[in-house]
């Protein structure tokens, strides 16, 4: 943390920080400068004891300078997580795709697009039970007649499923039925269901928030990894701009900027952050060559009926061409599907 | 919601889109220009079954003009709601002012704060109990401990009590403890949530998420309004944008804007939005010149012991002297505190 | 600035980077915490010499904590400027509204629109002789036949006029027909043209670039200031962000920010920043209340028929409500319009 | 565009909306559902003459729907432009990588750039000579000097050379030097120069607006365009966002956008936009995979001592590796560098 005076502070006031310092157990740095001073504190600061400094008289301003994730942070000898849900794993050399329905519709849904995906390459279906929409009158998932259809396309096709989950009440039951919880942008910073899926014992898909910071996602990940689950996955999913042409703003750099400063593997969602199917193929190309560990895409055998987001889902054939497209790119970076 | 063919799409294509309109149970009205087609579609429609149409060929985009949010809509007659509370009054000539610490942290604090606000002019007891941290490793909140110490306050002050809840399943206790039970900024869309308290029969204060358009806002506050709750109040506490000079940015056009399309009454944070003590005088004075119907100021005996968000904490003098000077403002625009 | 080593960055990696901050002429103040180390440096930095720190081996990332702007900044003795042009002042006690049609369109536009907005209380004519819009099939302003008319009018109504300048080629002239120098947001890192209205002698109203930090239109004064031009107004006029209901976020933090830090009179242009004419009223009196020195606001004697910007503009009737409706806030909070 | 009454708009008002419409000389197709009236109207309105019917009584907002740029705009037949400077051709099979320094500094310095990045494989050389700086205290380039050392270069390796201009006045100069003239992020509406480089007859790099949204970009290109200059290159760089760990956030699904809307080439700076060199390859890699016509990469023999963008810049060794990851990549989309 870097405390930075007010130009002119007089010393009195440079002291009483100093000695705030010192009385809330870290050790100050003062560094005269000809027109201000500035006080560097060393030591394992938190936030909250720490910005109070900001309201001390001749404070300017405070910069907290060290990054606050701890478990996520990159180790030191830069090694990177594998994390293996039954017979997949991501952040190894392969990238596995997980791909389907945005919408658990109907058995007859299910059963067409398991089929399509796994034909096509996918690794592990996914769809929503519980839908958090964001209005009221919208479909709002089969909720546990989904998570049976799930449980039951997993089983005769030996796929792991990835689902939603919304309500901290339900990460038991949806946590019976599928492989991985997935926690949506909406709920990345919903502290009590964190809680529930880092218990769980499943492995967890954690989406950045569509105003989130990656350092704010890798203190939502720092939830999960602190009740000892160590099996999570992030997911860039796009950012709320001022860009109207797509639904979100995919912010590829993440992926280069986690795999910097951290050892989570980092996948990446194209659908929901550009909300066009037209543009799904291209980000999905991208995101493989920029390093990303994963992909999810939705895949609806008949969008124009989809119950939600038909307008950013492939069509099986659509999927199917963009697999066969994606391998090369895969190839191109030294990985595989 | 009108759908916009794509410059020089073939008739059938055209004539398919008519028919999937049709087929959905829409009035299609199709306007044929030089250079394309537009089709203006009449009828009650929903997001989830409309934006399909996007993925029909020939389709170039589909926007929405109407508003999706009805219960929270301006009435025909312009009339605003006035929310009770005890014996204050939200969305009439007053403008109650919530004030009180970020953070319940032991009885002495609570008892202090509690008399200085109340000697000030406020008119509602603010304090969290379950503090939404974006790091686990900071002070999460007293929880029951700290409701307790609210509950006294208000018994022996006659004040009413605004707490944040954030899991669905601490509402019942929650809503014992308190009379305005609050959504922070991270829960605007924790639906779940939403729904529990719009069963609580407490009023409720939503604080607009961080990200949320304002129609974001609304359709949240569609979910308690749809439960039968209609003790809502609505809370702009800024936005996440590019400038770092503020935590957030406050957003006051969301006052004019939520004036002018809901019958719900608008509050506004200054404390939050801006995240320093220093700047929040002059934006709790523009919010309520802008026609806020509620303040939320967070106050602190001692800011710099705080245990979160000290840096945004008035003293209870510089609380006495902004209450001070809020009141010939409120005169100026027709209103008082 | 702050060198933040990579954690377990080794010891000859440090002290590369400790002899290069001394090699460019600056004092490092190495501080060795338990996991990482962090350097400290001294002197007067400018961002081009020292960013390149960034790319020598070991570093994690570089933090400028001072703040760049010399010129602009708030003096030790924290008092404000007034710039004075002709009779009027700003920074004072007094608020002068600039009011006018978003364009010049004819001699009877401007005759009309000058005399109702003195009579309303105005102190200053506003009016675009050359416009820089969006689309090359606007309106692209009257240019030196627009400057004949306000030149008129401030002949003949003795009042001053301030009209923008999008080329540097045009300042000569454009100083010879008003008293100040308007530059707008697209210009505002419009380099060569700031070093012409700082070559000028015309006092200069700087809008803030809708994507522009606050630190970056202070950035953009100094290259007025540092050209001997001190008549300087910052304006803010909104920035871009996500939310659609108003044309930009009119971020009236800035107005406390730059109190605190610039000692150069702020003002607000609420018409552009809502884009609606029903939004300004209310966001004129929140400006004034959080402490503007000046607002800028489009009035139009018949807004439907206007060239530009039409759904922002006032009403001449409108205007004399809202001045009205100004007087008791600008008392209320110690000032006068 | 399309023009929403209010709900419960009396008939008279929508009649003298319906009356507007039609005296503007467009053709109104008032729709009468069941809560509001929707007029739908026809013909190639201009934002300026049609935003004015937001200010009619009874109106609550108005829509346009039809994309304003017309030149830009995609043809019938899907057609891209193929824009070809000297032997380099942008918008087909081939993907030209343009780089160089951020600054020309010294004829050495231009030497040993060149010859590196050629050998690499890059297809045109980049370097500032004219370096729109946020401070004024900053380097500001080398001006004609360095259009000199650019010119030397070309002539004796025989590659394009691509060098911003900032000012209309320097236009005819810079030209003189130079086969591509490039508008920076800061210019993109600075409508005068716009022209000017439409004029010169110079292939054009138009650099996306920090805060312009893609429409905005393809008006500027308007503004190229109808000067008759059609060898007009587009260029995404990022747009600023509230993500603090990159300088911008790239914004490659412009790519897609782009290549739906436009039938410009689209070109991708991933230096600029992450402000980091470690970020730069997997952006330029994402870039090319998601279907960029060209690269624009920041080499520097010495990032350390550059004068300016230090941190993004590539060693020339760095650069060479990138180019050889960016060869099975470019096949692998059916592209060649």
């Amino acid at each position: 943390m870097v405390i930075i005076m007010q130009t002119g502070a007089p010393a009195p006031q440079v002291e009483a920080v100093i000695a705030a310092v010192r009385a809330a157990g870290f050790v100050p740095h003062p560094i005269y400068g000809v027109n201000k001073t500035v006080i560097a504190v060393v030591g394992d600061q938190t936030r909250q004891h720490l910005e109070a400094f900001e309201s001390l008289p001749g404070v300017d301003s405070v910069t907290l300078i060290d990054k606050p994730y701890k478990l996520a942070y990159t180790r030191p000898d830069q090694s990177r997580d594998i994390v293996r849900v039954r017979d997949v794993e991501f952040g190894g050399d392969a990238v596995p795709v997980i791909a389907g329905p945005c919408a658990v519709e109907s058995a007859e849904q299910v059963a067409e697009t398991v089929e399509s995906v796994i034909r096509a390459g996918a690794r592990v279906l996914r769809g929503g039970a519980y839908k958090p929409r964001t209005s009221p009158y919208a479909f709002q998932g089969m909720k546990t007649e989904g998570l049976k259809l799930l449980a039951e396309a997993r089983e005769r096709h030996h796929i792991p499923v990835c689902t939603e989950v919304v309500d901290p009440r339900d990460v038991e039951t949806v946590a019976e039925h599928c492989d991985i919880l997935q926690i949506g942008t909406r709920n990345m910073q919903n502290f009590p269901l964190l809680t529930e899926v880092g218990k769980s014992g499943r492995a967890v898909l954690l989406k950045r928030g569509m105003a989130s910071t990656i350092e704010d996602l890798l203190m939502a990940a720092e939830y999960v990894l602190s009740e000892g689950n160590e099996r999570l996955l992030l997911c860039e999913r796009g950012v709320r701009t001022f860009e109207p042409s797509t639904r979100y703003t995919l912010d590829l750099s993440a992926v280069a900027v986690i795999r910097r400063y951290s050892h989570l593997p980092i996948l990446v969602d194209p659908s929901h952050a550009t909300g066009h199917w037209w543009a799904v193929p291209a980000m999905a190309k991208a995101a493989l060559a920029a390093g990303a560990d994963g992909l999810v895409i939705e895949v609806h055998p008949r969008p124009k009926e989809a119950y939600c987001d038909g307008a950013q889902s492939l069509k099986c054939e659509t999927f199917e061409t963009l697999m066969a497209e994606l391998k090369p790119i895969a190839a191109a970076v030294g990985r595989r599907l």
